[in-house]
Formats: structure tokens, C-alpha cells, sequence
């Protein structure tokens, strides 16, 4: 029985988030819906991260199994044929090994959060930037972030209903970037607590703009305390960009 | 009675474009509409680029006169206000001379072509870039582009109904870049035809699929006919980027 490994790109506004829902439309089951309509196959189809509701995806990952051996280029054209007009696509598809897991054998995430920072709204980038109004400081966000690098309890930064069994977790890079009006988070971890990245990114604006130092985000992540963090950011900024695993021997 | 000069971001998506239509929303009547609200004052908007149907602004300029005396911020923010829900925002606004005109005085027109090349319809840049399947080759089309620039006769990448007095004109950049799945097409000149940025994109893309050559393309300039023409170029994957003024003195 082969499993299928494919990557995929979807604007996350319309769904409840990756995962299946009791009500709406999920990324997950617009996937499992599309496989059984070209292979006639009810499959689990499981993914490298659970975005919420309103995230974006460039290069998400996920496996399922099938009975039937097709061609790799078949199954994602089929796919991208069954998906419409939902805004999922398959942007590659390949066939891997049994032990292969999106979600468990990822050696690391790369999300980006993209902050514009300007007086008028965003036009263009409507539900693709967390839009903020008047000049960010995106050296102060920057040297505030590297203390969050590292081997951290980030209680601070995890969503109430987080299911993570441990609080502790590495962060391998917070880079913050500017390029014109808008500023560029880029996280990285082997993985992450539920609304960490936007967790993060909501106290890092308030160090953009001025009413916290970094002395206070670190305050803030010793505390250990979810009532010490800022207001979440918004999902539309958010985007998980790519997974990576262990290169096959 | 002064005049006001402001830059105009907007997803063409919606409208006729950016000029009065008998039929359809445009973007100057939008602008006339809200201006009308906040102002009370009926008035002509005159703007740099009269862009098609479709196509995109990131700094379109526009200029329109009123009797009475108001803060620039004032403007802006109440016409951002009145906009809404149209997918245009005022990124600046400032009182300029009597003599300047948005159309007549510009130096320089910037645009961008956006050519997204692989298998995978794009889900975050719907509506944003031209999709294309299939590899491209960018460095060829560079070559071939190179052929365009300098002052021609461009009437082989002239629309039917272009109003124009002379299709000789000066293209003084046209810039073809990659990145990653992305084909950048960069066109700056004093002033360009009508759809003559859409026209040679449609024939650099016969040059990037292998279609045509260099020769190919400087053999259809030389035509100066528009059927020697490739098919023009969708409008979605335009983007009128910047205009240049002369620095005042």
C-alpha cells in the first residue's frame, strides 16, 4: 500500500483551520474529500501542522495512504481537478515509505508573520497581513526576539487549550526583518505550542511600538504565565512556509 | 484653490479600470464619489496611468482640485473612510502647485509584470500574477527583452483602440528576473501605448517557453504590425508601480 507525501499551498481565510471541525470547512477534509472523488478511497490525511482558522499555508505537508499505486503526477493533478474551487492546491506530490509521518518525523517548522505598517490599509494584501497603523521599530523587535531564542518554558505564549504535553520547547530562530513598510517575523522549531508564533508576534509589536522593551518580553516569558503575554496576532498574517525532515539515507 | 496630489494603491480586480466607464465601477469614480462624500465638492480626478480592467495599482497618482483648504491627513483618512468596502486606499496625500498634472507632468511610469511558472494554480496570488504551467526560461527572456528597449516604433504592441498620436516611444527598461517559481518583468518609460506592457509580456512568455527566440521577437517589432504580435498578456499580472515627477525646484 503506498503512501503518498504532498505539499501544499492554501489561502486559509474560508476554513476553521487545518484540522476537521464539528462545523465548516476544514483544509483537511476539502483533502480527504478530493482523494476519494478521484480514487474512490476514504483515507486519514494527516498534516505536518494544525493551522488555525485564517492561516496560510506555502508549503504544508501531509501523507496518506492508498490502495492503488498511481502515478505521483496523476494523483496531483487529480487532486488540484477535485479541489476547485476551494483555494487548496497541491504544488507536489511524491510517493515516500511507510515510516514516513508529516507530522512526527518533521525535524522542523518555518512559519512567517507579516506585519504592514502604514496609515492606510492594505488593499492588495487584504487578509494576508496583520495591517498596523503608525511606525514600528523593527530593530528594537529584533533584538527583543533573540531572547525568546532557545531552550525556553514558553507557557507565556501558549493558547489555553494547547495540547502539547510539555511547555518546553527550543526555538531555533525569531528573525525580524524590514523591507519598505512591512515587517518580516520568521520562526523556526522542530515544533510549537498552539498561537506560539502569534503569541510572540503580538508581544513583538508591542516592543515595535514602544510600549515594551525587551526587558519586558523577557519579564514576560520568566513569568510563565499566559496573562503576562500581549493581544494574540491576528491569523491572516500568518503563514506556515515550509516543513522539513530528515533526508532519506 | 488648492490641488491635491495622492497615491492610490487598489486590486484592480473589481473594476472597468481605472477610467469612467458607461458601465461598471472605476476607480476615478470611486475617487470622485468619495471625495464628493467627505467634501461636498464635485470635481475631476485626473490620474497618471489609465490602467485596464483588472490591472493593479501599488502607487497610481492622481491629482483633483477643491475650493476649500484641508489637511492632508484629514483627506486621506477621510477618503480611506468613504473608499470602503472598494479595494482602494490613499497611501499619500499632499498639496502640490497648479501647474503640476498627474498625467502631463509624470517623468516615468514603473511597471511590474508578475509570471507565476509551475504546475500548481496559485492560491494565495489568485487574481495577483499570470499562471503559467510549465518551466520557463527567464534568462532567455532577459536576452530577448534586451532587444525592446530604446525608442521604436512599437505598433506590433499597441492595442486596436490605442489613442495615441504616435506609436514611437522609449522604453527605457524592461528588466526580466526570477525568483523562485516567479518571473519578475520590470517596464519603465516616459509613457507607454495602450496594453503595450501586456503585449510584450505576452511575446517574452512565447520567448521563455522556447516558442520564440530573440530574433523572433525583434523580427515582430520590425513588423510594426499588430498581428505579429504575441497574444497579449493577461491583465491580473500587472502592476502599475511607481510614477516620477520632476523634483520641484
Amino acid at each position: 500500500m503506498p503512501r503518498y507525501r504532498v505539499t501544499i499551498e492554501y489561502d486559509g481565510t474560508p476554513f476553521v483551520g487545518w484540522q476537521r471541525q464539528s462545523c465548516g470547512a476544514s483544509v483537511q477534509s476539502c483533502l480527504s474529500a478530493a482523494i476519494a472523488k478521484f480514487s474512490s478511497e476514504t483515507v486519514a490525511v494527516s498534516g505536518a501542522g494544525r493551522t488555525d482558522a485564517g492561516v496560510h499555508a506555502l508549503g504544508q505537508v501531509a501523507h496518506f495512504d492508498l490502495q492503488r499505486v498511481w502515478d505521483t503526477q496523476t494523483v496531483q493533478k487529480a487532486l488540484n481537478f477535485h479541489l476547485k474551487p476551494q483555494p487548496i492546491a497541491i504544488i507536489a506530490c511524491a510517493v515516500t515509505t511507510q515510516d514516513f509521518d508529516a507530522r512526527f518525523s518533521a525535524i522542523a517548522r518555518h512559519y512567517r508573520y507579516r506585519i504592514l505598517a502604514r496609515a492606510a490599509p492594505p488593499m492588495l494584501d487584504r487578509d494576508r497581513v496583520w495591517w498596523v497603523r503608525g511606525k514600528m521599530q523593527p530593530m528594537a523587535m529584533a533584538q527583543a526576539a533573540a531572547t525568546l531564542i532557545g531552550r525556553h518554558d514558553f507557557t507565556t505564549f501558549r493558547a489555553a487549550g494547547c495540547q502539547a504535553q510539555s511547555a518546553i520547547k527550543t526555538l531555533d530562530r525569531l528573525a525580524v526583518t524590514a523591507a519598505g513598510e512591512e515587517i518580516l517575523i520568521e520562526a523556526s522549531a522542530r515544533s510549537f505550542l498552539h498561537r506560539q508564533v502569534r503569541s510572540m508576534v503580538g508581544s513583538l509589536k508591542l516592543v515595535g511600538e514602544g510600549k515594551w522593551t525587551a526587558h519586558h518580553l523577557r519579564a514576560a516569558l520568566d513569568a510563565k504565565d499566559r496573562s503576562a503575554c500581549g493581544p494574540v496576532a491576528p491569523a491572516a498574517g500568518l503563514y506556515l512556509v515550509r516543513v522539513d525532515y530528515p533526508q532519506p539515507p
